[in-house]
């Protein structure tokens, strides 16, 4: 008997991670920003770089081309563990160069006093 | 003012990432085993596999080749939230084919009654 998936936790975490989800389609910097980590310990492993502290995620935002944003999602999965964890993980197509590329980001957030932020991300793709 | 970074939580994860990187070396599939979360609501997302469930994962496992599994970590990392939640992160170096390549691999870890077990990984290279 665990407290995982607590339907009320799962809920509040999937409507975040769904605004997060549109951000960034719209390539929505404020919003993406907000929903990270304030802090020098949060990490994001992009697909081609690895970011540590808050600084270097977003001047890593700033220079990200804006075009060609879109992906379709696929297997998109909320796991919460008592009221202020969970996992959040997704699969997703990205059509490069006119052919699709395959990809996987899992976040894990944490709700501080603040509110629910990503503590930690890595996005790649499929080798 | 959060509650990240206790010290004897940081302790605590700390030693148990670093018994499961050392039991990845040794392929010491009991122990890979029962630090994952038994549950079908546990994600890993490999370098070449998208698994979920504790059944798929231990399937990969038994499958995996034995051989050259050295590899070489750096900026290994363990951030925590609370008593019962945290990330657990790390850049390697493995030799394939006389070349090196670079991945990352990232952890979310949650204290259950029985004890930490990693509730979501993700491995890949860098693109």
């Amino acid at each position: 008997m665990t407290s995982a998936n607590q339907a009320e936790v799962v809920t509040e975490l999937t409507q975040l991670a769904q605004r997060y989800e549109q951000a960034l389609g719209e390539n929505d910097l404020d919003t993406l920003d907000a929903l990270f980590w304030d802090s020098p310990d949060v990490v994001r492993f992009g697909a081609t770089e690895n970011l540590y502290g808050i600084d270097a995620i977003r001047e890593f935002r700033q220079q990200r081309p804006t075009k060609n944003l879109a992906r379709t999602v696929s297997n998109f999965k909320v796991v919460t563990f008592g009221a202020e964890s969970g996992a959040v993980t997704l699969e997703f197509c990205r059509w490069v160069d006119g052919e699709p590329r395959y990809g996987r980001q899992s976040q894990m957030w944490y709700k501080f006093p603040e509110g629910w932020r990503i503590v930690s991300a890595h996005v790649s793709w499929l080798g």
